[in-house]
Parts: structure tokens; C-alpha cells; sequence
């Protein structure tokens, strides 16, 4: 995709943005697919605690499908007290009841929590892909992330919880623009477009034989309506008054 | 995690939630991501036409994680337009503007509006990991979804897009309840209790001779604030006391 300038400026410095810190990851795959997902929504700042058997990993960066920024920037830590020590705030991801009085959040609420702290800078822990975080380290944040996943299939992947928070920080932070609109090429139709159109199908379809005389008013009003529900533009206009033009030759040759 | 009934009965029956429709698919990883993400959020039907290299794919109930119920129950279509000849509405995922003259929504719009229309079955459509959906597919659909990526790294794995609408189907449909809550365990700390915490803690903090007299009063009201910041319950205060208490008694020895 081609960017213009204006998307460009769009996208505001690093650091803004909150840090992803994983426990403990084991496969390369999870990491490199966190990787991509942070990219896709902005975030940049990659954080590892102990990462099983070892980094770099084989395979991340293919997972990572190009965001590979965000891995070479990625910063290795032997503890989570460590990763998180220069920050001003820590959510916790947890798919089950702690037990420890701490506030829980949805995504969205934790993102809009998040994006209200003015110069602070916050990070995220996302635990171990099966054990997730143990309970001292969810003691060590601010407060708890869920996700409203279904109770009849809760397991979230570890790249798409990381995802979900990245997109929920992504539309917090007034950022959420889609890459195109939906405006349309050309103006609404002006009224006097839409009975000049009425006319000619009406005066093509009578061509046509095609109204029993007794409900030719009935039947007329309903396909106005559907015409109106088109909410037709001016270049539609043209389009379907050229194919009842061509119809209404062909008829008559 | 163990389910009550009640969280069981919350569980509406299959049919409201939209179809997912993916349009030759290649890997195998990201048809099981699919079925697992589609589970995730209570999604359940399955729709793949012409899966690249055939189907079943070795691999795909490896990366549904579980989520085989959603893979066992998917049906294969030979077209899109056979995918989706029983829905009574149609979305098409794209990352690019097709000169189209369609609605475009982001994935919560989208989901709003397809919640909106009762009775209606809808469908999903996702194209093909490098090239998505050709235009003739997307011309198929009411209206496009596009995801609010950032411009700097747009593209979006298969599955993650599949993963945010039925997040934000979930949303929509009244159906994000969290697996748990930050209701706390206790009931919050009457003033009575937190007076006699303030009067406790400045009396050992005498005892310990912590206080410049002069500012034994200004200390003393900003200590007391970081305590009303802390918003204890009664199990806090309880915890704190006998805390005190502990250190009291140890000065004294």
C-alpha cells in the first residue's frame, strides 16, 4: 500500500504507545506473530523475560511476516521486575480469578485507562502460553486485563490477546482511521434526476407491456421506493438511464 | 476453567452469529487459528471455498488448539456465490479500496449493523492470504469491513482478522461479559475504621520518632491522603492494623 505524507504524520513518535512484555514465551511462532501484531496497530516497544530455550529463536522472524523492527528492537530481561522497572504503570493479562483485590478491565477500558495517563509510560504482561502469569507477578501490576472470550472456549492465543490490546490501545488513543472511506466518487442525485428516471422506466416498462392496467399505481409506487432506497448517486443515474435507453431500443427495432 | 450454568445459559444457540467465509485459503495454521479465534468468541460456522491444495490440510486441527468442533462442522463451497446463497447479508474484508461505490466500516460499525438486522443470517467474507479478494468477489458483498491498521505495517494475518470481528461481534451483541470482575471480597472501610487507622499509625510513627515537629502536621495530612488514594475495604484495614500492631509491639521489646 502507498502512504501519502498526511498518513504519514498520522503516526506519532514512539513511546506513546505501551510496552508488550512477555513472561516467559516458548514458541517462536507466538512471538513473531506478537511481533506483527503490534506493528499492524503501532506499537513498537517489545519486551521478553526469559524467553524458554533461549533467543534469537529459528522461526521468528518468518512469524513476524516483515515486522521484524520489532523483534531487533526487542530487549531481553531476567525478571519481570526488571522489565518493568522504568515504567509508570503495569496491567496484567489473566484469563482467571486471582484471588487478589485488584481492579479487573476489559481491553477497551484498560486502553482508555491507559491513554488518559498523560507522560506516563505503561506496559502489559502476557504470561507463559500455558500457565500464563503466576500470582506474584500479576501482584506486580497496577491492575488486571480479560478478554470477554466465550466460557465454552476461553483459551485466547498468546499473539491474539496481544492483538486484541494493540487494537483497543490503537482506537483509545483517536488513532483507529481506516485505510480508506466509503465516501462516494459522486454527488447524490439531485430529485429532478430521480423523476426524469422515474419516467423513463415507468415509459419502457408501459413499452414492455408489463403492468396490469388496474395496478400499474400500486406497482409503480413500489419500484420508486425501492429506487429510493438505492440512494442513488448522479453517476448511477447516468448508468441506469443509459441501460433503459439501450432496452428501449432494442424493444423497438 | 469450569463453567456455572448460569455462565452456560448465557451462551445464545448457533445461527445468530455470523458465518465465516474464507476464500481460498492456503496454510493450514491460519484455518486453525480461524476455527480457534471464531470459538473464542462464540462464532461456530465454518465456510471454505476451494481451500488451496485440498481439504482436510494436514496440520489445521494442530493449530485450532481444541477449536475442532468448528473445523468438523465446516462445509466446502466450490464459489462464493454457492457460499453464500442462503445468507440474507454479505461483508467483505479488504484492506484495499476497490473504486467500488460501497459502504465501508470498521469492524465495530459493521458488527453493530449486522447485530441490527434480526432474523437476517449473515456471512463474513475473507480472501486469500497474499492477495485477498478479487473485485467481482468484494462486488458479491452489501458492504466492505476494513480494519483501522496503521499505515506503517497494514498487513493482517488471516486469522487475526477473523479474530477482531468476532471480538467485536461479541461486543455488539451484548455478549462481553468478562470470565470474572474486580468486585472486591470486602466491603469498603468505614471513615470509623479509617480514623482509627490514621490514629494508629501516627502513634507508632511517634513512638518511632519519625516526626520533625514542625511538620508533624503536613506530614501527617498527606499520609493520611495516600491512604484515602489506596481506597482500602475492610479486609485492608484489618491487614494494615494488625500490621501495625506487629511493628508496635516489636519497638517496645
Amino acid at each position: 500500500m502507498t502512504r501519502t505524507s498526511a498518513e504519514k504524520e498520522l503516526e506519532l513518535p514512539p513511546g506513546t504507545a505501551p510496552v508488550v512484555i512477555l513472561v516467559e514465551p516458548q514458541l517462536a511462532e507466538n512471538i513473531g506473530m506478537t511481533a506483527r501484531a503490534m506493528a499492524n496497530f503501532g506499537l513498537s516497544e517489545l519486551r521478553l523475560v526469559n524467553p524458554k530455550n533461549g533467543w534469537p529463536k529459528k522461526g521468528v522472524r518468518e512469524a513476524a511476516s516483515g515486522a521484524t523492527h520489532v523483534l531487533d528492537d526487542a530487549h531481553i530481561f531476567a525478571s519481570v521486575e526488571e522489565a518493568i522497572a522504568d515504567l509508570h504503570c503495569v496491567f496484567a493479562t489473566t484469563a482467571r480469578e486471582r484471588g487478589q483485590m485488584k481492579r479487573v478491565f476489559a481491553p477497551d477500558e484498560a486502553m482508555a485507562d491507559l491513554v488518559g495517563r498523560e507522560g506516563q509510560r505503561c506496559g502489559i504482561l502476557f504470561g507463559r502460553e500455558r500457565v500464563g502469569l503466576t500470582n506474584d507477578e500479576v501482584s506486580l501490576a497496577d491492575a488486571i486485563i480479560t478478554f470477554p472470550v466465550s466460557p465454552d472456549f476461553p483459551s485466547l492465543n498468546l499473539a491474539q490477546a496481544v492483538l486484541l490490546v494493540g487494537y483497543e490501545w490503537r482506537k483509545a488513543s483517536g488513532r483507529a482511521r481506516l485505510p480508506f472511506s466509503g465516501e462516494m466518487l459522486s454527488p447524490p442525485a439531485t430529485r429532478e434526476a430521480m423523476v426524469a428516471l422515474f419516467t423513463n422506466l415507468e415509459a419502457a416498462l408501459d413499452a414492455a407491456g408489463f403492468y396490469p392496467p388496474e395496478k400499474r399505481g400500486g406497482i409503480t409506487r413500489n419500484m420508486r421506493d425501492m429506487l429510493h432506497r438505492m440512494a442513488l448517486n448522479e453517476q448511477d443515474v447516468r448508468t441506469f438511464q443509459g441501460a433503459l435507453r439501450a432496452i428501449s431500443r432494442a424493444m423497438k427495432s
